[in-house]
């Protein structure tokens, strides 16, 4: 293997999930890309990885200190959609449902995988509901037992009278039943609506 | 969504197999690096691609205009080694059981994908075949239909008494019978030997 290479598989072995045999084929892929569309992808790469940090309210990524959607005084301050990651946030402002404030957790509590509440940007969480602005959490986290204890260990951790809510779960729109699982059935079961 | 994150998404959706939901993953996983990783990423593949180029007597990857395989002369010109991509020679050269040349044929035939013998590499290996040095062509191609026909076409394509062989095909070492397929099993049933 050439040196050049192996340094270009050592490279893209660091993001997560890529193991040797998938850096291997990503860098031939990249090697066989035309010179146009590699430039710009390393060019996007670096330019990303310049501008892009995290909002310091709401831990989106933003380009500058606080994010547009923090920064917007037309959303309802009232609300605050608790999410995981910041793409969370873009595929909720891609609903047009919601028009309220966001907090990323960047995780959710899994003491299994050692992530404690100091992992979590939970006391930035806890400093916001504590100003009294909020009124609303909106949990739009992931159907797993440890997003669901995450939730619980907010709900208990905050003083003050909170509406909190949680994303309906059932069965996804144009999904069959017998693609979902037991669990998501059930829910879809307990929460059925009268036509 | 920011520009800048959509210029990275956009720029990844350039390799084969990335969709935009992938890219997206990619495109947070690359801006949650540690910088000196990301920067480490980022000359990697500028660098690989700025050295790695095609050796033009074999076509596999190489830093110059011929690769060190390719110009050793302790290997054996006699025997050719037939492969689909670059990273198939190095798959071999792990084995260390192999110590003739190489020719990367850049694909299988597949009229069905509009792949002609123009789209491979096989002017050149006719031509690698006619000086008369080569005896033995080893196909080590995938066990696919195409790369049959293709391993067909070319031993039909080529005038001179050269030996044709394939890379023995049957059940993978380590590997379980309920997890082979009926054609591998079957191969595997035709060429047993006896203990």
């Amino acid at each position: 293997m050439l040196p050049s290479y192996q340094s270009l598989v050592e490279g893209l072995r660091v993001l997560p999930g890529v193991g040797e045999r998938t850096a291997s084929k990503l860098a031939a892929d990249i090697l066989a890309l035309p010179s146009a569309s590699a430039e710009r992808m390393i060019s996007a790469i670096a330019t990303a990885r310049q501008r892009i940090g995290i909002c310091q309210s709401c831990f989106g990524y933003s380009e500058n200190a606080v994010c547009p959607l923090c920064s917007d005084d037309q959303r309802d301050a009232a609300m605050l959609c608790v999410v995981t990651s910041p793409l969370d946030v873009w595929s909720i402002e891609r609903t047009d449902k919601y028009r309220g404030q966001y907090h990323v957790l960047g995780g959710v509590l899994s003491p299994v995988d050692g992530v404690g509440p100091s992992q979590l940007n939970l006391r930035e969480l806890f400093e916001r509901l504590a100003t009294g602005i909020v009124s609303n959490v909106v949990f739009a986290l992931p159907a797993t037992p440890e997003a669901e204890s995450t939730a619980f260990y907010i709900q208990n951790s905050v003083q003050r009278t909170i509406r909190f809510e949680q994303l309906a779960y059932g069965i996804p729109v144009g999904g069959a039943l017998d693609y979902s699982d037991a669990r998501t059935i059930g829910f879809a079961f307990d929460n059925r609506r009268a036509l």
